[in-house]
């Protein structure tokens, strides 16, 4: 596996741009992706019971098992608790852009994001789609557009592309993300797309997608918080050439781990682009019974707020991180847990500081601790002596910038 | 029931002492509560797996059913995670106390609060013990010494005492309780002291307890987490001789209601309380089509960091209050949720505002509504329109000063 530039735009036959249409003061706040051929597609969708319209209308699309087009993603406004006129609104935004491409509406999905409740300024929308549409290109420009007309408080871009092998042929997975707020483990908690010029039959690609979330998507948490758009789409138009993959063959082996490689890659950045966090963190536990246990125990500590406002005070806490395992629900033995704070110093080697050995906590030096915990990623090292099953989640630090982002966000 | 005052020395029989012992810098670190007759003693305790050496300790003791001669617990140190060292030096606090009252350590029930994983300075804690021990007073003004005396990060003491009449002789029930950070509904999620001078047999004082915990600690969040050390206490000394409540009599009734209404207030008042809290919100579901459902909406509303986040910003963002609606694992149907928010004006009379009718987002009054939203107690109504069933539920907003507390909360 490479990683290659492009983003959504690497694979074959998909092209993209981003641009400004005036949902958002100033930013891009419209993406448009389409693919040349006609792509097998899967989706993960929120477990929110409230879901936007976007959500619902994409959901029919993939559990109708049809081929998509392209898709058209708003920024500025979630569409969501927006009722009858929502419906229809979505409705508008997919059959504008399937106009553009003499395609019908069904061809089409759509994403929405950003403020909850306010209708959509449906002409708005409807007049950037095409005024947007005549800039859909194959370069790489088009897909950091496309990456930045996603965003909302995300700081950073997210996006990835990676070429594999497959019986001999090149193919390419590339993929965009944005996160930001309302992120929490429990499938797809952002916005991602995933493009890929594969052969891949309709079942395979969606366990593959499906499979690929558990440990990363479904592992990192900013906030506790389940939006109601939360959307993971992948589109895969064939245009590779590598023999249709139809069952768990090598090609679906090289293909699922290059899929994990990229997924992995947009949810970590999404947990270090965290709603005003500084830091990441990446909390492993090993040596559990079962891998359940240590998915509980990852996920809790990467999720409290006690270890997350410590993380920002760089404030070696272990014991809330042991707290926070406590009550993760999982089967583990309090009484042997070894706990490791890391970072990686200037030349990229790990510094490490042992807090606690087999639930002894250490006397430890409490300057190396701070200038440990001072760095941008922090690793949390859990041990628990009792199987041979390890986990890990991704989460950031809580920050006075997330109470400031969010006590305001509407204005 | 009147509201009476002397906090948990109001009942007959109880006194108390608070004072600095050398825990903390300055502010009070130790409290001793007895009883001049042996008392039927209840508790409820963390859940977390993580349990500090007092819950260890009082959970055997309550468990044994053994009638209990008083408590001590220092505020200074938590005594979790501090291994084998930190079981003696619990035992030593329970037995230097019962030594100063010619009782058995096993008489002697103990809480700790403070931070993790540090070794307790057990020989401060028994001078600090046999220092205080003379200052045991029934006066009122030792029983602010004891709320004092039990507080961390907590800004007020929080304390009740009511009277009620059982088959003609005067009962009353005293409580405190401290509160502040690791706040989450998952039982008895602080410190939590209740005293009475009821005759109660052990089953019934268990079953009031329990089952008041339902409605009050257990409906409270400030921050998701649950504590190694949380521990709800009740000790019935029987002194009021009102004769023997042993089924769920008339007796019992009158009882379990005062005893409802004094944990209420003291888990309204952790709430309110919360660290770096500025608000209190009261979450109200009616027309659940279940009970539990009900809870699960109120106390993921409560819980939800983006909306309290909105509340300290004094953002009518109801969407974010749906969206924790939508996640709770609650059966409700999402297309006929109405939402007010509401606070209290100056002469005591609610200001309310419309914000989302039968699902339909109302074009609100954003002056009024900030208005509303600024004040200190802010009440969240939500009517379901699918049954009967109603729950409340009791939070605080998120801050600047919860991040500050506890970024940096061991220095």
């Amino acid at each position: 596996m490479k990683i290659i530039d492009g983003g959504i735009v690497a694979p074959i036959g998909f092209k993209a741009t981003g641009g400004h249409v005036g949902l958002k003061k100033q930013k891009k706040d419209l993406c448009l992706v389409i693919s040349d051929a006609e792509a097998e597609t899967a989706g993960c969708f929120t477990k929110n019971i409230v879901k936007a319209a976007s959500v619902l209308w994409d959901m029919r699309i993939v559990g109708n098992n049809n081929k998509t087009k392209g898709f058209v993603v708003n920024s500025g406004n979630a569409n969501a608790c927006t009722g009858e006129k929502g419906i229809e609104d979505n409705y508008e935004m997919a059959k504008t852009f399937a106009d553009c491409l003499g395609a019908k509406a069904e061809d089409i999905l759509v994403c929405s994001t950003g403020v909850i409740g306010v209708p959509l300024p449906i002409d708005t929308v409807k007049d950037g789609i095409k005024n947007l549409y005549s800039g859909l290109d194959k370069g790489i420009e088009s897909g950091i557009a496309a990456a930045e007309a996603i965003m909302t408080t995300d700081t950073f871009i997210k996006t990835i592309s990676v070429e594999i092998s497959l019986s001999g042929k090149t193919v390419k997975i590339g993929g965009m993300a944005k996160g930001s707020g309302m992120i929490h483990p429990n499938m797809a908690t952002m916005l991602s797309f995933i493009t890929t010029d594969a052969e891949i039959s309709r079942p395979m690609l969606e366990k593959a997608l499906k499979d690929s979330t558990v440990d990363t998507y479904n592992m990192i948490s900013v906030d506790g918080d389940t939006s109601t758009n939360d959307t993971l789409l992948i589109l895969a138009n064939g245009m590779a050439e590598n023999g249709m993959i139809d069952s768990e063959n090598e090609d679906y082996k090289i293909f699922k781990e290059a899929l994990d490689y990229v997924n992995k890659k947009l949810a970590i950045d999404i947990a270090r682009d965290g709603e005003g966090a500084t830091k990441l963190m990446e909390v492993t536990v090993s040596e559990a019974k079962t891998k359940d246990d240590a998915r509980k125990i990852v996920k809790s500590v990467a999720s409290s707020s006690l270890f997350k406002a410590a993380l920002f005070g760089a404030d070696a806490n272990w014991g809330r991180a042991l707290c926070a395992m406590g009550y993760s629900e999982a089967d583990f033995n309090p009484n042997n847990v070894t706990i490791v704070f890391k970072s990686k110093n200037e030349t990229g080697e790990f510094d490490g500081i042992m807090l606690m050995d087999k639930s002894i906590p250490i006397i430890f030096d409490e300057t190396k601790a701070k200038s440990i915990l001072d760095r941008k990623e922090i690793y949390i090292d859990i041990i628990l002596a009792e199987g041979k099953e390890s986990a890990t989640a991704w989460g950031c630090d809580l920050t006075y910038d997330y109470v400031r982002i969010n006590g305001d966000y509407r204005s």
